[in-house]
């Protein structure tokens, strides 16, 4: 089985689930990582060559031995598509330290700890791929994100300084800052008025992230919009 | 002929040919535009169904008959890719106001021209990309791009303008970032202790710009860069 | 006579006349630039040491005769505030390439054909000031901005490329970013629901183009926003 | 005594030491923050109505007992100046998650701890003004700026969601970015070469500082750089 791996992170049934497919159609092994197997267990049966884990990305011993597992079962990652990413709404009156240190932890520090146990293979052998999900709080700190944004910020800066470090060595590191409300069931229930094309499609981010892991190295993207034609931004 | 159409606006031997090419062999008609005939006519009779028109983009009367020739020959327009994109290199102290003035109407000018051109018939078939090829100057002023950067500058704030109107009337305009040397000859002769790795290939711009125009329109980029891996940024 | 000079282009109510009024009480001999004399004569014959001058600065030899004229009866400038700013309003579909043109040749090339008039006396005495008047256009195209953004963006493109070049001579070039609706009998007019807190101040600008060009060389800014508190951005 | 309050947050021999000196010098009572007492008593006991406060502002507790202490000694805050901002240096290959951790705390979550003690308020007088001071990696991530950069980009989002949320009740929210080296004994010593006109001087920061927090609110600025002229950027 020489089929490369990847490993997406926060798996749920929009983006995380689209990504997953779309990779294990493209021919890879893929692990799907979620705090909790509830799903994951589900579409890895789905998929050809899936394992899901369970793992709390913000949990460094958590991350190591999820990652330890891949290394066992699947080889050595090829692919990461960091995908988790929970935030709080509310300003800076209304939101609590907790919630300010969980946003960065999820977003930002699980990054680190997961690309951390990517970079030495990808090093060693020239090649890799590092796909953050962002969001438009990644750009800009709104009166009510005031909790997400600056988790997403960082998560970006993270991103921007790994791309500067390690695209001179093969790894290709990017963000995808998606700009608009995902098409889920969740979403779609809290907004019954909104037409099909007022959503993002998560197969079409999932085919634009793909994309970004198929350039050729004489013409990487770093960051590139994921944004509904309809959007007002 | 149900072929769609493509017009490339400034055809030479890198980005415009690689372009071009790549449009032709997925199935376009394509409109080679170039201030001269002489590369355009040759890469026109290699490819299917491909016309080679001399013209100056910078000339309101010059443009309008080269799309009504468009037309005529081709049909309208789906795709239009501007990589018209001349430069001065100078400080303000070396630049002349009409270096000034020439590097504008190349890169900013004749975009809108062009632009206005396709516009009336994407939003009647409510379709359509504009793809402008921007440069690292199109974000930030150097002392050396006095000239070239304010160019660059005003043609990325059109094409905002531009994503923020026609996006919602189903036209994907887009700014592509080509941030480092391209693969030509020229550059090649000047460089000449530079590895290929250095550069950036056309046929690699090529393909995002064509990942471009078949993204589905839940998730569109608006601005994407073309970077080599180890390029300084 | 050992008073400094400053030159301000574009002087009307609003910013311009602020402009003026605060470097003449600052202790500044001050030439008025507009393209007629209707205002500036008056306000000229209101502060010490002033002379108003027409002069449409898109024109190249208007431009040169005026600095000509300005070195003459009032010496070098140390002080150049560039506010000429008339823009256009409307679409990409909207807007004609005469309009497109004419906001460019006032918001930028205008900008640098008044700099190049300052910039050798300037760097003989290692210090001087340009300060340029931008807009929330210098930094996003909107939809219906598709002729001033650009125009503006060019505008703080050559500014960025000269505080690049020039800061290292002692020149501080800098670019103010007015984010508001300035407060002048015409706008109040158009809105006359609007409470005096809407409104940014021309005074309040004017103060923070002399903070500018007061700061000490160790800590400039290049690029300063002027918003009032209440504007959602 | 109805001298308005200030609080400097990071105080050291640098800028710290130096905004407290302006506000002092412009009639403000000063609280003086830092971890340890060393320098800050010191300073304290040389500028009229300051008080040395220890606290580590990364500790929830902490800085609510400082900031009670300071609304006892000296009443509420008018105005809060940021300036913790401890940095590790290293690329993502580099760093640890602990150090990650750290930057993060210093530079964003005790900035929101300590916002959160001033905004009742200032929100209650209807004014009331907080700089953060950045620095250049608030906006942009270095290769070796891994954990700094995430550090000063959540701190820069921070901010500006709070400008977004509190400038429409009055409170001026601003940024400064510090991008240069500034005049210390411990950036002396580490370049014995560089001239002093290389450096930014700590009082020059000050008065950009104290001129944000004294502009009307018809035209304040959110993000404001301090460089040297001869910085490369």
């Amino acid at each position: 089985m020489n089929k490369p791996v990847c490993v997406v992170i926060g798996v749920g049934v929009g983006n995380g689930a689209a990504i997953a497919r779309k990779f294990s159609e493209a021919g890879y092994k893929v692990a799907l990582l979620a705090r909790t197997l509830e799903f994951t267990s589900k579409l890895a049966s789905e998929l050809d060559d899936a394992i899901a884990i369970a793992c709390d990305v913000t949990n460094e011993q958590a991350v190591l031995s999820a990652f330890t597992q891949i290394r066992t079962q699947l080889g050595e990652v090829s692919s990461l598509i960091y995908n988790a990413g929970a935030g709080s709404w509310g300003t800076v009156e209304d939101i609590s330290a907790a919630a300010f240190e969980s946003n960065w932890k999820v977003n930002a520090l699980g990054a680190l700890l997961a690309a951390q146990q990517v970079i030495p293979a990808m090093k060693a052998s020239g090649s890799g791929n590092i796909v953050f999900v962002g969001a438009t709080a990644s750009r800009r700190g709104s009166a009510k994100t005031a909790a997400f944004s600056p988790a997403k910020a960082a998560q970006r800066a993270l991103a921007e300084s790994m791309a500067r470090h390690l695209w001179p060595f093969g790894i290709h590191v990017s963000l995808l800052i998606v700009d608009g409300i995902v098409n889920i069931p969740a979403t779609r229930n809290k907004m019954p008025d909104k037409a099909d094309d007022f959503f993002v499609n998560p197969a079409d981010i999932a085919a634009t992230i793909y994309h970004l892991c198929t350039q050729p190295r004489s013409a990487w993207s770093f960051e590139v919009e994921a944004r509904p034609f309809g959007e007002t931004w």
